[in-house]
This record gives structure tokens, sequence and C-alpha cells, in this order.
């Protein structure tokens, strides 16, 4: 098969489409023919060394891909050669063909094409895992979501929405605002002009920006309110105000979602296969894809990324099925 | 009734014993004739002007007590006039009397005598809320408590013991670490001679220290580790590594139990009544008391305290029923 394959860390250009040797199922693993990867935040940063893939993954790049079961390892449960799936993967999606444990497998949901469906696990997965099992969200409760027009923060504002929330977004501009209130955000603000911990009180808040963020997320916290923090764009470090985080009976949870282990994963895909697919098919959350990029040119899906002018998800799409 | 009066913030001198108006029930109210109340940290804030009491509260201190139901108001449930109780109050422990609502009374458990019941409340619904609600600590998890010869230390010692968790603690002498081994204990760290993060790793951390401990806390965290913060003897803020805090999927819990509603109160009373009392009555938990001082010498309980070298609660006993 074909797949990126990273020889040294660097700029999007290191990224290389060539050949390697196929995988094999280990036992509880599938093999699925890729028809789509999309790209994430840390596939950049395993491009340039600082993401390394935790022991036993792929060394190729891809945390989530869409496609058909091509072979089935033993002790797999649930699941057939031929099925149409999507996956959680720790490692592996851009290539032509990965090997996945089936606890990290879904049935693609009915209502998106195949390709649409790698859209899908990562944001599923981290929304449902963070936003519903880690902080609780209720129905009526705030939801700050920073990054609203991120994969992460498009796929947050609808579950929320549909989960009867009231959500609030961050976002870098005007535009990107317009498409998060169209995806049935209440509130839009632009952290270029305004400050956040100035205008809104929320229950739970999603952060992808991790220190500088700290202060103002946790006046930003309702009494009872809970911070989830995913990513740390901006930084590892933050001071943290414990009297206010008494004050308010708060938490702050940290998480990721790459180095579980495969039964906590299967929990969480099991929970967004139940809870979130029937919104899928029911046309209540749509997966936004911003542009789908063939997976050799995978290169300039990241000069994409990096740019930061997206909405959404940057699909990579295998020549056999896209 | 006599109550202890802060006529102005000060030093211990400052509390005062005198003739003040006996208070009246409220709807779902019960009058307690008080037997005993108990000393804790948040009085000395109080007494410095640092604390006041939330609304509705008396404007006496005292978080605890026990004694003998009065009278009871209207829609109060399951309680009646001579009930031997002890009960979580906002404030007005330091008295003859206490109005409390029915929600955060317990009926005093077999097997300590009716003074020492006094020294339950504010350390078992601490421990239960924070260890077992909010870090629901496990079975075979390890639990760090910091002030681990505290009235809350040596209560929490003794309940993670009984609930089959491995307990180590932090005091400030070989003294007070050999006590808590005596409660059950199995490592004690002299926080004066050693670092704690290097030492110990642990599921759940109860903190009274606050910012500077937070940087040690957060390292000491295992994967999925609870570090959960009630008190801040050193400062409310500090240095927080989201970064650790992401890679081990931690969490940090700020809480405060005075200012919580009465509802909330009465889901901690009714769980510390249903799980902690049967332990008390079996002997596998007792209240360790340091010393017994009659309440009209409440300044002399507090120098004790302020001193620093008790292990265990310090009773206030009133005259009719010490």
């Amino acid at each position: 098969m074909r797949a990126i394959v990273i020889d040294e860390p660097g700029g999007p250009e290191v990224l290389i489409w060539r050949e390697v040797p196929d995988p094999r199922p280990d036992r509880g693993e599938v093999i699925i023919d890729v028809a789509a990867s999309a790209v994430n935040r840390a596939d950049i940063l395993q491009r340039r060394g600082f993401y390394n893939p935790p022991p036993g993954a792929p060394p190729y790049p891809g945390l989530e891909c869409s496609g058909v079961i091509a072979e089935v390892g033993s002790d797999v449960e649930g699941f057939r050669p031929g099925d149409r799936v999507c996956a959680l993967l720790a490692g592996g999606g851009y290539a032509e063909k990965v090997a996945v444990p089936w606890q990290q497998v879904m049935r693609a949901p009915d209502g998106v094409d195949l390709a649409e469906a790698a859209a899908l696990p990562e944001v599923a997965c981290t929304v449902w895992s963070n936003v519903f099992m880690t902080a609780r969200l209720r129905k009526g409760e705030t939801l700050l979501v920073h990054g609203g027009a991120s994969g992460i923060g498009t796929l947050a504002v609808q579950l929320a929405k549909a989960f009867g929330s009231h959500v609030v977004v961050t976002a870098g501009s005007d535009e990107k605002i317009a498409r998060c209130l169209e995806l049935g955000a209440d509130e839009g603000i632009n952290y270029r002009e305004e400050d956040f911990a100035e205008k809104v009180r929320a229950d739970v808040i999603l952060d992808i920006m991790g220190g500088p963020y700290l202060p103002g997320n946790v006046k930003a916290l309702k009494t009872g309110g809970r911070l989830v923090v995913i990513g740390l764009q901006g930084g590892a470090k933050g001071e943290l105000d414990l009297g206010a985080l008494l004050t308010k009976r708060a938490s702050v949870h940290g998480t990721t979602l790459r180095a579980r282990p495969v039964d906590e994963k299967g929990v969480i895909v099991r929970g967004v296969v139940d809870n979130v697919w029937p919104l899928v098919e029911a046309r209540a959350i749509r997966p936004v894809v911003h542009a789908r990029v063939p997976m050799n040119e995978a290169a300039e899906a990241h000069r994409i990324l990096e740019s930061g002018g997206h909405v959404g998800k940057i699909l990579l799409l295998t020549s056999s099925r896209s």
C-alpha cells in the first residue's frame, strides 16, 4: 500500500506519499481499506517531531479514517469484511490501509457519504467524551466553546444545541462567528475585539488554548462550572486562582484522547454510536467539511490547517474511493 | 441564651461569651440545645474579619454542633424534640442554642458521647463530599491527605482505610505522623524534611494548602488522578501545568461546604448518615478529640488551634451538657 511517511521532522514538505508494507491484523484488529482520513492539529505536532505515536501505533500520521473493512483478525466482535465504517486511530490514517482495534471502529452513519464519515470520529469522540462524559453538560446549561469554527468547535456547537444547551463560541473573525451562528450557536465573541471573560458566564467550557486562557476561563465559570482543557495552543502553564475555584465549587479537567487505553476508547466510541449517530442520521448534526484534498497532497492540507482560515474539517481522500 | 459574640475582628480575645436573644425556628428549621461545638479554621478567619457568615446565617461562629432538639418549626421531616443529634451549621454553633435547617441535622451516632458527636459533622461531611462524592475514591486506590493530623485529616485517614484505600499523609512532625499511622495511615511524610511530590503518586489528593502546593500536587497525581483543594492555608494562586494535567487526564476541583445551598448540604448529610455512621457505630472510625474546652473559654480553644500542635478536633462544651 501507499502511506504518508515522515522521514524527518519539518514543514509540510516532509510528508511523502510512498509505498510501504501492508498492515496485518493483530488479535482483536480489523484492516480498513481507507476511503478518507482527516487532518488534526496533532498531526502537525507529529510532523514537527513533537508528538510521537504511542507504543504499538502505526508510524504514519492520521487519527481517524473512514472506509470498508477488508479483513478481520481473531477475537473481533461485530464487524465483517465489506462493512462501511469509520474509526478512531492511534495513528496511521494517512494510508491506503490501516489496522485498528475493533473497539475503536464505528459503523459509518447513514446519510453522509463514506468520505465525509472520516470527518466525524475525532470530533465526535472528543466532544462526547469531554463535554458530555467528563463535564456532564446538562440541558439548559451554557457551554462556551473556544475555537468554535474548528472541527471540534463545529461539532460541539451542533451537539450541544441538539441536547438543549445554550452555546457561546469564540473565534478569530466575524466570518467564522457567522458560520457558528448558522450551525446553531446562540452567541459569538470575536476574541480579537472582545474579552470573553467579561462577556460570558458558562457552566462548561471546552478549551484548546491552555495556559494563557486559564485565568479568563476560571473567571468565566459559573458556580459548579467545569473547565475542560483539550489543547495547549497558547502554552502549557498558567496561573490558577484556587480561591475562585473554591468559591465557585468548580473544576479543571485535562484530557487527551489518543493516549487512552483501547477499552476507554471503546466506551467513548459506543457512546458516540448510541448518542451522536442518531442525530447525524436525523440531519440534526452535519459534518462540516472545509476542503477535500487528495491524500498524496497531504502537505497542502497541512498548509490549509496551519493558515487558520478554515471552518470545520479538512479531508484527505485516497484515490481508490474518492 | 449565651453565645460567643465578635464585636470587632481581632485576636482570640475578641471572642466574648455573653447574653444574646434566643433563636426562633424558621420554616424547616429545628432549635438545638447545644451540648458542644467544635473549632474550625474558618472560625479563625471569621474572628479576624475575613470570612463573613453567608446571608441568613447566625452571626456567631461555629460550623457544627451536637445537642438535643428543643423545638421543631413547620415543615420539618424526621426530627422531634428530645432527639440526640449533631448538625452541620452555616454559623452559630458557639452558643447555647442554634437554629438549623432540618436537612443539615443528623441523628447522633451510637457509641460516642453526645459532646464527641460535635467533632464529626464538619470532618465527616467534608471528607465524604470531597473524597468520595467529588473525587470518587475507589477501593485499592491511593489517597494522599495533606495535614493528616488535622480534624479533617484524622477522619480522612480512617474513612479511606475503612473503604479499602492505601493512605499516605503529610504532617509537620514525626509525632503527628506517628498518630496518623496509629489511625491506620500506610505511610507518612514529614513535610519539613521531605518533598512529598518526590515520594508519592496518588489517585486522589485532599489538599488544604492551595497555591504553593499546586505544582507538587499535580506532579504527585497518577493517570486519571483527582486533586481536591478545600483550603488555601498557603495562598490562593498557583501555577498549573496543564500539559501534565492533559497527559495524566487528571482534574483539579475546588470546593467549600459552608456556602452550598441547603439541598446540597442535605445530600451530603444523608450520605454521611448512610455511609459513615455505620463505621462509627462499628468502632471502625473514632472522632479524634485533642481537647475539651468550656465554650466561654473559646479564646483559649482558638489559641490551641492557632499554635498548630493539636491532633484532631478541639471541642467547645456548654456548661449545661458538658
